[in-house]
């Protein structure tokens, strides 16, 4: 249940909804909302009612991340990034950190297609245990040089709980994977620090699925949250590694308040499809962009095949920023 | 297998080899190429060799669809419209033809917005056999003389290889509905014509499902196709009807020389997610577009909660093609 | 709406409904019960209520499918064969027609496992039009001679509208096949006929869409129905071809009062696995099942690596047979 | 790459081979088989090919999980059950420990039914963060008792690598449920240890993820796995939560050595299926079954609509040791 107080009263009337429910119940709060799991409407005060604009009761367990309990856009604010609203982020860098060389060039060409943001995997989640599993701290180290002499924040992966507390000592955002999605015990770590935490869709999550594990972090008090729509399986990955799925970028938008981000690289899996299908993302109105890149695609240590040469990475850039410009106008 | 022969002695070699092989293989020949069905490359005479630049035999089953052997854009022209490479062509219109006033009033509609090609079912595939099933002929006749009074091209589904005939006297391009794209006689039927034809996917059809059921058509004599994105069935299905499959735009653009159209409505199935999904396919590279429009979509004989009201449809419209001329700044 | 009428009047109550209703709303009658498609509740005369035992409202769009309907399993004879209830009923044959000795040949091996019901293809859907698409009526002679000469019922595919007439001259059931589920004008062709007509779930066929394709062929008046689960397509097909959805044989029994058979061959695509997924096709609890058999699978025209050899059939359905022995033992 | 050795020589030539490339190469031996990782046959010594029976270069990535690898059937023994092989084993008990005396209950109608091992679940990955989440160590302790008293295994889940030393306290196999399928820090942190684990497949996890899965507990050193089919993600779940693919039963088997167990509790999700799908999951051939049962199944604190009340799992319990018993006859 979700009610909407009138202003005047609100704050009053949340001291004495938490006071009287709280021992049982989880509550929340946002500016003059309250939210209240698990309450029947008939056991509320007689009083509410009167100090109540609408009493919403068909509301989703994801109740933090509802737009009925924060209506307002999240904005997320890092050192040099402003991500969610009406500004657009670019993220890029190559899938693993493989050098601290390898990092730093990376990271300058990302700067230049302007990125604020670099990425790359320290430690990789990959589906063989004889594969290259990463660098393990080191590539944290090398990726937080990267990023601070390019004056970029840095985004990677953490793969368990046991990993955030040292993984938060050198990053601005945490990702968390799609096999992680619903890892929940890795969810409630990550919302137990207030570091931005951008969530990627499991390749079969439903759109519900997405949300109630963006709630697994803001239930721990960690509402730095943004969505990474990444593809879902299907049964056609013949040519595509994955079907991306862009009715997930204005959908979610309508539900939730979290700034939703496309991963173009992952979701085709192939670096000949990766600029149409960033096109596509930000004509759906994504609020970011996640993109892989290497200057030696067949050289790289994981995931070569989707990876943007420099080149192309930059006239991508150059055409996502004109075709975000543009969409300005519509507004 | 397709061989690529050396232009000065194409035709004759193209010649010989369909009075050597003609008998007992499915043979085609497109300017310099010649595609023989089923032959092992040892059974080749000794000159062909010389005779060619390449002999490709990892070839699909789909062959004339295939860029391998047509490496060209198929332009379709019809009256008001040219079809694929660097256009923009926009479809609108009813789901239904429900009157002929109604459809007159919506082709009107269309054509402000910059369609040149009004769309509208008199023959209507519906999932129960007690919803309406259309105007039947008379639809045709409506939706042929709004057509007519805006100048503009009709595009309407033939649903039966039986009434091939009978539409083929209105109409200028054939739809081949989801649930019929595997329908072989009506794809057989359709090929007998010189009518374009609009193949839609398959709710479940791979690429490769697609490409086949393309060559049906151009196996019967008629090359005239432009394939339609309308979203695919996926385990998600709570806020859209299917999963807009956008990268399909791309890698059928690698593969064949048919135009590639979107259709977000279907896509979708609900009108607020039409216009970015109709954005986002224009950004991923199709050659065009079609959509469903209604002025009282609640009172729409089908598909109402997918139309676009007159207002939304015109500013969806005009973004379009504002996207469109983007994009032809960047090729 | 169904309403169930308490017997002593229902049939007077049934045919003043009829009276009353009948030239604006599809009424369908069976036993003392009465359906009315598109009637409100509201407006049912006033002894309506009292003449009734209850009042369904919230019944399926395929009303005549539905047990709710018509409770009793619906028992579909054939010359040779009982189909639905506790029986259990072989249907086998070569994927298609090749010749009349080899069909001959197969349905001796057929009746010898059990089978009272060969089944083959003259009409062949190909994914690929250059590929051996039947041997057409010519094929349907050489099977309805086998079936004859061996004292089994014939099965076969009718791909087409136009066919019905003449495959109904040879067949004693009518295959519809998973491409052409939802090929409505085919679906109302064989609901013309008095024919039994097994239709085959399309590859990405929902319940629901399965029942309303069978309600397409009730609404024209043939009962004689049959449902076949043969594999919905999913992310999973590097192993098998299909997913074998056993589910829906429990699921569609207590929805519809429909025979429900099982295609093993289909769902799996390999003879290897073509056994257990028999075995489990029986202990599902579907009353029958169609499996392909070829005594050289090797030099097969269609479908060759999911046919069982003669001797792998005979085990098969003996154990089919003795599994379903042991679950009479349960009921 | 694996060697097949000829056996008189096998060891000695296994040292030679791990002497030569064990410090740069992932090395197993199995038997008279020794298997590299990432080896190009051309850098073999000149003496292996004399000294083996065949080289296989085409070798699934989850190397040791294979049967190449590995022919033999992996035979699982607890002190009260025997997984693998000819057996069937019965695992049944609540979706959650809820209290000491309800799990002492279940245990005891698991045992009447024939099970040697109870379930529970004490840890409990939910959807919502609002919902139950599990007794936690004390639900661990009630279960302990409870299958102690009634001399069984216990069977549970554990979610998450911090939990592993604790849980391995009280649990006679580990259980990995299917959203940390692919939680690689979870697979390693089992892999240590050499307590049983059921690996439950993921809702979109491939036959070859699963292996791959199962291979980072091999990696580890622990062989003891057994492989759970527990349906999968499809478009369709109107009517059953997952659909069931009892063809995984099979396939899994004939790749790889480890024993397939079927849950048909979560593929169904809906008790009146339970029974139908758990005998064709007999049927399809699994070694065993886990099944969910309570005796209050509308109170059931999770999964209570799956739940098999006691009467319903013992009839189910004891068809199921009479359809395998029937099958051992088959062989």
């Amino acid at each position: 249940m979700i009610i909407i107080l009138k202003p005047a009263t609100a704050t009053a009337m949340q001291a004495k909804l938490v006071s009287q429910f709280g021992a049982d119940h989880e509550i929340f709060t946002h500016n003059n909302r309250i939210a209240i799991q698990g309450l029947r409407p008939e056991a509320l005060p007689a009083d509410v009612q009167a100090a109540s604009e609408s009493i919403l009761t068909a509301v989703p367990a994801a109740v933090q991340s509802s737009r009925l309990f924060h209506p307002e856009d999240t904005i997320i604010k890092t050192p040099h990034s402003v991500i969610g609203g009406n500004q657009f982020v670019m993220m890029a860098g190559p899938c693993s950190v493989e050098s601290a060389e390898h990092v730093d060039q990376m990271a300058a060409v990302a700067k230049q297609g302007g990125a604020t943001i670099v990425r790359g995997g320290a430690f990789k989640p990959r589906t063989s245990p004889y594969s290259f599993q990463g660098l393990g701290e080191t590539g944290l180290q090398y990726l937080r040089t990267a990023a601070d002499k390019h004056g970029l924040d840095m985004i990677t992966e953490v793969m368990d709980d046991e990993h955030v507390a040292m993984v938060a000592k050198y990053t601005d955002i945490f990702q968390i994977g799609a096999r992680n999605m619903q890892n929940f015990s890795l969810l409630k770590a990550v919302g137990q620090t207030q570091i931005p935490v951008a969530l990627k869709r499991g390749m079969s999550a439903t759109i519900d699925d997405v949300l109630n594990a963006a709630e697994y972090i803001a239930a721990g008090g960690n509402h730095q949250i943004m969505l990474l729509e990444r593809g879902i399986r299907t049964f056609d990955n013949k040519y595509t590694r994955n079907t991306f799925d862009l009715g997930a970028v204005p959908v979610l938008q309508s539900l939730t308040h979290y700034p939703v981000i496309v991963d173009p690289s992952h979701a085709v899996g192939t670096w000949e499809l990766v600029t149409p299908m960033a096109m596509a993302g930000v004509a759906a109105g994504a609020s970011g962009m996640i993109v892989e890149i290497h200057d030696q695609p067949t050289q790289a240590l994981s995931d070569g095949p989707q990876a943007l040469k420099p080149a192309t990475y930059l006239k991508m850039a150059q055409q996502a920023f004109q075709l975000h410009d543009l969409m300005q106008t519509w507004a």
